[in-house]
């Protein structure tokens, strides 16, 4: 439990074994014994917290309702809409005895709950005074992953899936984009990490949706991590499971359908968007800890009690403030240990400082410190925070504006993927072509589409056929 | 979907279709297709949040931190504290394929989380400095029940379990305390329910516990409902697990365990104390809408408009409130309507009322109305809102205590029961006479510890061996 004030790898030598480092050191997560699960640890389950408490604000603001549906799916059920079950069948968990007898009809752990919420809507609705319905859930899904890696691809992971029904299309279509909206903001207000977003790719898209949108952030090695989907399901599922309303004109309709979600994905792009080689960096809003306060020389007079007088008038400002005054650790071996946890901005209180009426202040993402006056500390440090989330916003923002590039030819696609980063490029859009081109790029694939046009006249370098759209590629997670 | 606004069935009819009616009237939940689960929809649910941000409130006051564990236990580890698994085994739901593949191990969905978090605490803890951890966790649990009813005994329910390691027998003891008494205010302070509660006999406590204590509720049909325990594991699962530390002395030790935890089981003793014939009755703070304001000849000038001004002044208050001018229903049908869902204040704005200034509150739990002037609104109800959780109180603490009975025979003690509620009478304490007395009081159980002495030289009704303690005896759920 004390090697988290060693040195981690540093993210040029190995990126992957970096990443892994600051989940363990910053106690993020903990390896399960149940091989492909994790342990979601206090300080990383309290980041997932955050981000409840943002989105179930947004998601109300919407019209959305909390539900909790059942945690497995009757296999009877899951076959019941064709594509979904061919996306999803293969990475299930399936129970099969229950109260030590075989079960007739095994049960699915879900993997995600397109259908059970179906089946539900199907005895919830019944006339079109009864649409919208707009109803979320927080919970635990289940995929059977081959290769795991902490918040990034797991057995298990913790998201919320919203599952909407509407009167019509136009409906659907808005509510798909407002909730795509809902999680760029949560991106740009919150997580400070900016995303590319757009329409998925016939190829790319969920299994059994119309119509597929997503974020995309960028890590710091230039692969892109798909952050959130907000899913057009069209009549798809409907149909399939006889969901039908009597419409405004008396006659029977049937409805249309979204879904969407984000989960503790996100906490991997927070750790691999921000992150140095000192460990964790954490966008204030959603940092358990925001502000630590260091004493340093403890043992001399008035320096604890100035701790926890700023600790105290901070607390009652609403910051979440840490005070660490173990004595059996050294100033310096705090500031590392608060690095790796990522406290955005720490307050150091020495004898010398106190003299003078002032306090040291350092902020975590640029290392920047600076004093300010003791009496100012209440009204400066809620706009100093702020002033972080801006630095961090705008130095990942820098980061994906330099790493995106436009390119009109494989060779400069395989160049520019090789290098990192996003490259937009022209092409059919056709699944084949999709495929090939993630064999020639070493696994270059399509994240959003950028624009639904293509240059007059321009072919696909790969099968020479007419463009139709220009689309973000990238290596991804 | 329109079903709502019928009479549902009285309480002294038939109490459990009485139950069941409320639960789906009033729109809490729905059976789902799958079998033994129930979907939790909005209107319950939000009881649910409601309680959640109360406790973990008071949970982080006493020092615990959120986690996540993974939802299943391998076979292999589940098999490791003997008792444990004895009491669990046999209503568990078992997966046995994962990815297509059939499982070596095969995986457990979590009936409740002793193993896991034994397991990962043997990681995490290593020295006395590491301690004490006082984690908690919020998810639903899997329980293969034959009979279900919805809140009360279902295949999948959700709930919180706190688990914590400590040095010493002592904290160990206190933290059971504590919680128990956490969720003790939880019912006096947010519920307005009154518990009995106290330690449980050997024959009904925890598998694996040292001693399990428990709150336990008085329904409306004179039946007990355990709302809540709180078990102190000794050292028994850290034993079974190998956790150990380096103590203050430097030997290695033992530490000691507790778990804790309430369940949705509490929306049905919210339904089962409060409810009366006209439906739920809703303490006004786990209520979704706390305030109801229904228009009263709506079309007629300045209604609709007084009606507007009041939402917009009491939801500035941060109360729940809606406003319900759906011209298509009679303010007689929404009455009975916000009856059923028990609401806990309603006000009427009508245009006679309006011209006196005043409006018209009725409070759910009592009937009683009375007018208020309107300018006086946004100062009354808060207070009012605390009356009607302080009626709500008292009514169940009177129903409570005039439901308590001493006696000191099996004869009394079956016409007690069979008339409802509790009976107090000292045995012998052991599990052969706590099983004959369930067998001649037709179900009755000890369901906790009053005293752990009785009046000298009493002898045991059942056997005739020398009495040990005092106990509460009920019919329960």
């Amino acid at each position: 439990m004390n090697m988290k004030n060693e040195a981690i790898t540093a993210r040029d030598v190995d990126f992957a074994q970096w990443y892994t480092d600051v989940c363990k050191k910053a106690e993020l997560m903990d390896y399960s014994s149940v091989k492909g699960f994790i342990d979601y640890l206090p300080y990383g389950y309290a980041i997932w917290e955050e981000i409840q408490n943002y989105l179930n604000k947004r998601f109300k603001e919407k019209g959305s309702e909390n539900v909790y549906l059942p945690m497995v799916i009757p296999s009877s059920l899951f076959n019941k809409e064709k594509e979904h079950v061919e996306g999803f069948a293969p990475e299930t968990l399936v129970a099969t005895y229950g109260g030590g007898k075989k079960l007739d009809d095994p049960l699915i752990i879900r993997p995600t709950s397109e259908i059970l919420f179906s089946d539900m809507y199907k005895r919830l609705v019944s006339s079109y005074r009864d649409l919208p319905k707009r109803y979320n859930q927080w919970c635990s899904v289940v995929r059977w992953e081959k290769t795991t890696r902490p918040f990034l691809r797991g057995a298990e992971f913790l998201w919320q899936e919203g599952h909407c029904l509407f009167e019509t299309e136009e409906e659907a279509e808005k509510n798909v984009k407002d909730m795509l909206q809902v999680y760029d903001d949560c991106g740009k207000d919150l997580l400070a990490i900016p995303f590319v977003k757009g329409k998925k790719t016939e190829h790319e898209k969920f299994a059994g949706a119309l119509a597929t949108y997503s974020i995309e952030a960028l890590m710091h090695d230039g692969k892109a991590l798909q952050s959130g989907t907000s899913h057009n399901l069209g009549q798809g599922f409907a149909k399939a499971f006889g969901i039908s309303f009597q419409g405004r004109n008396n006659a029977l309709e049937v409805p249309w359908q979204t879904s969407w979600g984000v989960s503790t994905r996100l906490l991997g792009a927070i750790i691999m968007v921000h992150g140095d080689d000192n460990g964790l960096v954490l966008p204030p809003l959603v940092a358990p800890i925001q502000v630590v306060i260091i004493p340093i020389r403890q043992q001399e007079e008035g320096v604890l009690e100035a701790c926890k007088g700023i600790k105290d008038t901070l607390e009652k400002e609403g910051i979440r403030v840490k005070l660490d005054d173990d004595n059996s650790k050294t100033p310096g071996w705090k500031f590392s240990e608060y690095e790796m946890k990522g406290v955005p901005l720490r307050i150091e209180v020495g004898p010398r400082d106190l003299k003078e009426g002032q306090v040291v202040l350092a902020k975590r993402v640029t290392g920047e410190k600076k004093t300010g006056k003791i009496e100012e500390v209440e009204s400066m440090i809620p706009s100093l925070l702020q002033e972080i989330h801006n630095d961090m916003y705008k130095k990942a923002l820098d980061f994906l504006n330099s790493h995106i590039s436009d390119v009109d030819n494989l060779d400069d696609l395989k160049k520019a993927l090789d290098k990192g980063g996003y490259a937009r490029m022209a092409f059919c859009g056709s699944a084949e072509c999709e495929l090939k081109i993630k064999e020639i790029t070493n696994g270059g694939t399509t994240r959003c589409i950028y624009k639904e046009s293509a240059p007059e006249g321009s072919v696909c370098p790969v099968c020479g056929k007419p463009n139709t759209m220009v689309v973000y590629f990238a290596k991804a997670y």
